[in-house]
């Protein structure tokens, strides 16, 4: 009666989800790893580089197949591609993929236990542990871009990760900036999602505020009434 | 005694607006295509120049007519100028013409069905179209004002569009600034605008975000008691 | 028995304050207005320097016995300074007595009848205008400070201006900064209120921006219902 | 019966927090003082530096011990280390020592009385307070490393205020900008927290200002119903 065949799509989907959330969620920091390396060690050191475009390639191999089985599963058909944008779209666009340790993040953390943290503080936490990664990713493929670009004011990792900071917050000296087009988009992106990531934790920390001094309040009858 | 004269303005005027909004919709899109080509293109070419110029005039004449005979079926008279007062500001102010896409847009997606976003996530597409179509539209307009001048820092089209992303988001790095008088006051504009717009994105996605937080934690009771 | 003596000072004071709003409000904008000649003149152009000390002189006169009448009136004594801290502020420092005409302009339209625009829209007009008045008065001082300064970006009051708008937007692209110790304090006191009161300005928008798509969500309904 | 012994722990920790608050607080303020004379006064100046010193050696004394006690009193033991992170950052990190001073004159506050103050306007002073004290702490730290750096921007202590308060209010004009690793690091640190502290001053004013109007309309009802 409960055979397994008879199990419903749905569910054998957030079985296999369940099961596949630590695995993956590895796969991800070790994919922002040997990108990291890619980008960060020079041209020819050899085991490195090697080792890096193993990792960046078996990994990539691990999300297409969970791409896949989730596909099947989902019975979803063709509307996965759609419902599932955000997959779909880290699939293609392998820069993107470090977003997936926030999404596997977040899930990992639902589904544990209750989660402890306050509806604010999560929602902090998610949107300020996204900025985080989105930031470290854009350092990384700005440096890629303006490195060697003449008239650069990009020239080690260090100065990408300061212009990143100052453009997450949108601070934006101007000391350090991208001259290369495809910087710029990067930067762009970087702008527009940090800006609304940012605005998430920053409203989300303005609320919570409100809630907590709004208990103290509460708490702290006259002192003659105690 | 259903006949047409005794229809109420206002009905007829509703019923007007419904039949023109794709027609309206092709007609913006082929104005800031328009605009777009007399300002990207170099001075003397002479095909894309006439045909440009064609398309700019012909869609003019359609807002004019346009605005005519929504003034008067509204039966509004003098008040209508004000009541309307972007559609006026739009007809005599055609660099902002643009902005009609984006009401219309709106207008066609709420007739059509119900809509299928949530509140917040229309709130965001509509202040993020309108965003985007502010600030292609400014980039066009400073680019056509700085090229020239001495000094200047926004050279070709991608400087506007780079311009325009770091004013939109604020994070103003300053590295290609407008110097003239009037691209100064286009930039104003775009700032006093783009704040408010992305405000509005950036306020939404912040509430979505609480929204969908605490339903996930409304979903996820204690496993055993499932 | 409702001889004068008898009426209650804070009543009193209601009516002082109702008759006195109009000619506070002209005075207000007098005293912007010789400010302003007063910067904007070249230094030893006669008829209009004195004109502009004179009305300067005669509006901080009225200010002051206005100040006086209202702490008699009010019946609080001493306690008056403090309660009506900014009417004290302003008494002192007069660049900020231009902020009395958003105060009046305020008051003397919640006089007049049921305000006509939204509560949010009613927020975005005082907080609006505010930013723009105190935009106005720091170009004006911030030009004072800096034309004559070596090193200055600021040479014209068209750049202060410009600079103005950078700086309350919080876009500063950073192409014209003030350098002097007067104009950077001024700039500061600029930055700390402009981004509380544009603060309030994309809030209030984003709030009713929510709000009217609520609306016209309830208001489309399925077509056949109708 | 109530002897001493039985008193529970968390009790006799409230009662200890109680007696210490206004000494913690003179502490606080006596390290920040003398953090700014070691970093304001020149290097070998010598009765101002051994007393800066000696203030600086003798209120970390007195901070350790309050922890201390207040560990052994709370009953919880090693839990305390996690659950109170942010007396134990403040007792490692002495930079942020002064953010002590906010926490101590919050708690002074709450316990005197009924807050007299809305709570948006207890939001508003404590994120304002919190956000003054991180700058001109950040302020300190900054002018310290910068000002002999080789191409460094921040030469004087108004240099580095001026720098604080447009990294503050994230307008970033970028004409003073921290060169050195260790300054960027402290001014990316000063970005994030300046953020959130002052989203939340700008939300809270923001929602007091809505709040106000909202009132103001109550009140004013049609002038003949009066």
């Amino acid at each position: 009666m409960s055979d397994r065949a008879t199990v419903p799509a749905p569910r054998r989907l957030t079985r296999w989800e369940h099961r596949t959330d630590v695995p993956l969620l590895v796969a991800s920091l070790l994919y922002l790893a040997g990108y990291a390396v890619r980008v960060l060690v020079p041209p020819h050191t050899e085991p490195w580089n090697d080792a890096a475009l193993a990792v960046i390639g078996a990994t990539w191999f691990l999300f297409a197949l969970d791409y896949g089985v989730r596909l099947r599963l989902s019975g979803l058909g063709r509307r996965f591609v759609r419902v599932h944008w955000l997959d779909t779209l880290v699939l293609l666009l392998p820069p993107l993929r470090p977003l997936r340790v926030v999404q596997i993040l977040t899930r990992v953390q639902l589904h544990r236990e209750r989660p402890r943290l306050s509806l604010y503080g999560r929602v902090m936490a998610y949107a300020g542990t996204s900025a985080l990664v989105l930031g470290f990713t854009a350092s990384l493929a700005v440096y890629q871009q303006e490195r060697d670009a003449p008239d650069s004011t990009i020239r080690t990792f260090g100065d990408a990760v300061w212009w990143a900071c100052a453009t997450l917050t949108t601070v934006g000296y101007g000391d350090a900036v991208p001259v290369t087009p495809l910087g710029r988009v990067i930067a762009a992106a970087l702008m527009a999602c940090g800006l609304a990531l940012l605005g998430a934790v920053t409203g989300s920390f303005s609320s919570w505020l409100v809630q907590v001094f709004a208990r103290q309040q509460d708490d702290t009858g006259p002192p003659e009434s105690r």
